[in-house]
């Protein structure tokens, strides 16, 4: 399947990174990597006619449902980056759109996201095939990464708690649930600075369930196996069984 | 005093608010306004030859103490809104930064920032009479908003404690000290949602006072006083003398 010549079918955008916005080890956050993937994805789609406008008029939206990031390393402090985005996928319910990174002349790393259409009103998935124009979106580009896994703790596992508290008004965003930018640093604050000053996540995965709430108490949960993998879930503390998310984080030594 | 004509005493910068990026209340949030005033201070003094750079040289390092926001709204999603800055005085200890803040057409605003040098070393104020090229970079132009008062909960009036938690790995900057951005939301996570879609803060005021790290406690307590005016305080749980931050939060009615 190949695009028709008159739809872009990738997009690319680049950044700067300031002193202000780096992590404590000086890099682009992981948090800023992702605000800027929704970022591009939303533009790219509203470029080729399936954004925000088009879904709405059949009572629809994009939910961010699944991402995986590889990377050989982050950006540093005042360098530049850009993301290149493209459809590699869609059906009725789903679209994979992948992602480029590039930093300075390299390539250094991919993103896999997976976006859901759903019915506003009820928060259940959406019937996409009143939408013909998808398919003319799609990119025979392939993306190099695998795909995401089933995130799930590993068999005979015991979690560990690592915190807990509740979701105020700054992490709520204009939809009314919590940001991604949020769970993704719940996830990554299950370990210290000092751990990221040695060793890089050099593969990140999430995935989100249930829409979490302003007011709704969080724990976070986490068990390493094997050495250097963290498998990681955001939950309900007053209801267990509400998972907000899942995530792992596959850390490996700096190289650079 | 005035500039003389080789050194820029202002300087713009422009960006755009993006659905991903907005509060829930689908408007700029003021953490990300107070990242854009470091973002853009940082440009401004590296181009007048007062920046890291040239402070390093001495052991030094500008550090942000206070910063006083007034607006008569918040630019909206999709919307282009401007800083432009200037140094409105100095001396030998720190020196005073405003910014105008517009958004389509129109001032919306405008802030006061006071940046103190410090040793890097000692973490003590350092002596700037060694630059004597900073009176050229003063600007003429004045400020048309009030300067910071000493922030202070009311006489007699009993704090009320409002959140409690420990600053993790996500919430340090390069430096390792708590990042101005967490500050900010603690400040204005005292108060739900549902406030902040029918009012506005019209005057934001905050003065970082001792400077937390990675794994200290914290506590936000607060007090209304008179109504629509809040005064947070942002302590050290196990040192309640230990005081990271206070601030003032002036509420009004939306009127757009």
């Amino acid at each position: 399947m190949s695009a028709t010549p008159d739809i872009p079918t990738e997009l690319t955008h680049t950044w700067h990174i300031t002193a202000a916005g780096c992590s404590a080890q000086g890099r682009l956050p992981l948090a800023t990597l992702v605000e800027r993937v929704i970022e591009l994805a939303t533009d790219h789609a509203n470029m080729i006619g399936v954004g925000y406008d088009r879904l709405i008029t059949d009572g629809c939206a994009w939910v961010l449902s699944r991402i995986s990031i590889e990377t050989s390393r982050m950006p540093a402090m005042y360098e530049d980056y850009s993301l290149t985005t493209w459809i590699e996928s869609f059906n009725r319910h789903f679209s994979e759109r992948n992602f480029e990174i590039r930093a300075g002349n390299e390539v250094i790393g991919y993103i896999r996201t997976v976006w859901v259409a759903i019915n506003i009103s009820t928060r259940r998935p959406a019937d996409l095939s009143g939408i013909a124009s998808l398919a003319d979106t799609v990119s025979s580009r392939r993306c190099p990464i695998a795909p995401q896994p089933k995130l799930r703790f590993p068999a005979g596992s015991t979690p560990r708690r690592e915190g807990s508290y509740r979701f105020l008004a700054t992490d709520i965003d204009f939809n009314r649930h919590v940001t991604t930018v949020r769970y993704v640093n719940l996830v990554l604050d299950i370990l210290p600075v000092s751990v990221y000053d040695l060793r890089h996540v050099s593969r990140f995965d999430i995935a989100f369930r249930h829409e979490a709430v302003e007011g709704d108490e969080w724990v976070t949960e986490a068990v390493e196996s094997p050495e250097g993998t963290f498998t990681v879930a955001v939950r309900s503390a007053t209801d267990p069984s509400r998972e907000f998310c899942m995530a792992r984080l596959i850390l490996s030594d700096k190289t650079n």
